[in-house]
């Protein structure tokens, strides 16, 4: 079952040539997330062969044009190309008034539902949960309200055994409450432990996405031991004066959050236009935390 | 001195890979003025190595996405890279209160002066003129108000014959006066005619961009003897139905609309995703206007 990561965006807010803004799509087995949406994410959508309609949950962190000037346009695209299915749409509380605005001035009305959720800054809060998946919002610490999220899949069912199933002699209905860890009763009333008939389940895997934030190690409680830790890096060592002034992050930042949240993986990205050799960025990070990766735009993380 | 129209995006509402949205630069001796500003439109001046900084008029048509999407990012980016000359902004009045919105949740102040000015749907406007260019407006007929847009050169001074001026002993300070057309008087009382002493000037050149809008003939009188005209051509003959219920425009359409202007060239653009290939379009056209061709993204002409 897949999880990926797939950067489509790891630029900041002075767009260049190089780089796209921020945007990303989260694959979740048969889910698609969309984490922000700066302009050209449509584009970027098409080019990395992504199936846009497959979109159902988009997550706008916060109101900085870089992470969801492409959204009207990729709300209208939806609309065009004859979109029936619902969107859910988190983001900061005026996101909404915005957006209407919009379509409102280009006399268009949706012909799929807009459902609209905004955005708790005070506290975590779970925003979606399906049979198998959860997402939650957590505040962090930028210029404007912003959101980080963690998307997480739910503890999974134990994995059958089927040796001893078959010698237990047990019959396929019973299977799926042994899955989910019950014991195994015989006819002769013999208790069979549910470890002698599964093994462990397999991980669950879960993703954080910090982008933008001032070095906020309160944020950490909320992204414990993620297996994957996506952390702007706008700046290096070097303009750690301005990553404080802009309320930014260093890679350095980036690293020691990773560390003291015991992530497995930090990818880091948003970088400010100023470097053109990430790899500055990326040893300033693994002076603190090894398994550090540069994100890259078209970058896909498997899980 | 040179009048180029530098085509950026000539794509339609459905944004797909192949084509920008609407967006393009006229440059006028050492004006650029920006007309339609589609999503991506920024990373398109980038592309097209257009010194984004040199535009200081911005002309936006209507309010449908795919003319302005581009706009809140773009103004953006101009205070990003430190701008402080004006920029002046045309286009529909709630475009001034859309972009405010957007300025004001992400706690933008631009670090230059927006001087915006609302375009009027009702007749043609001048827009902008200094001495020896003129921008006017005219109304269109579209789904929402449109304006389409005409840059004209000023009419330019006359040539001075070198030969005669000194056959005449002309002193270098009457110069000015006789391109203006003034017979010149020599000490003696003699008048010899500014024919004499001046050769015709340089045509003015005149371009006019019509996106969208229905087949409507009235416009022709504010697009008259234009040396280029960009005409919209949504779709061929084969979706006459269709162009007429989204009010826009055939590629026939288009050529009739030149014919009947007395334009000396005809390019269009806005095309529907639909054609892939896209002479349909210009033979369609070419049946009643042979002086066509097809925009691209990059196309420049020069007039």
């Amino acid at each position: 079952m897949s999880f990926e990561v797939h950067i489509l965006g790891c630029g900041s807010a002075l767009l260049t040539s190089m780089r796209n803004q921020s945007a990303q799509v989260v694959k979740v087995q048969n889910r698609q997330f969309l984490i922000d949406c700066g302009e050209g994410t449509q584009v970027q959508l098409r080019n990395q062969k992504i199936r846009m309609q497959n979109i159902k949950h988009i997550f706008i962190s916060h109101l900085h044009g870089d992470h969801y000037f492409g959204l009207p346009g990729l709300l209208s695209t939806f609309h065009l190309l004859g979109r029936e299915n619902e969107i859910h749409l988190y983001g900061p509380a005026e996101l909404k008034g915005l957006i209407y605005s919009l379509l409102k001035a280009s006399n268009t009305y949706l012909n799929y539902d807009l459902h609209f959720h905004p955005l708790n800054f005070k506290s975590p809060e779970l925003l979606f949960e399906d049979k198998s998946v959860e997402v939650h919002s957590f505040p962090m610490r930028h210029s404007v309200d912003t959101c980080g999220f963690v998307i997480k899949e739910k503890p999974k069912l134990r994995k059958i055994n089927r040796t001893a199933t078959d010698a237990y002699e047990i019959p396929v209905f019973e299977l799926n409450s042994i899955k989910e860890g019950k014991d195994f009763v015989t006819e002769d009333g013999q208790v069979i432990a549910n470890e002698k008939l599964t093994f462990a389940p397999d991980a669950s895997r879960s993703y954080a996405y910090c982008s933008d934030t001032s070095y906020y190690p309160q944020l950490c409680d909320s992204i414990q031991n993620v297996d994957l830790l996506y952390h702007e890096a706008t700046f290096g060592n070097d303009q750690e004066k301005l990553a404080k002034k802009t309320k930014h992050s260093t890679a350095k930042h980036a690293a020691l959050i990773a560390k003291q949240a015991g992530v497995k993986q930090l990818v880091i990205g948003h970088y400010s236009a100023r470097y053109t050799d990430l790899n500055v960025l990326l040893n300033e990070a693994k002076v603190e935390f090894e398994n550090t990766l540069l994100a890259d735009d078209g970058l896909k993380i498997s899980l």
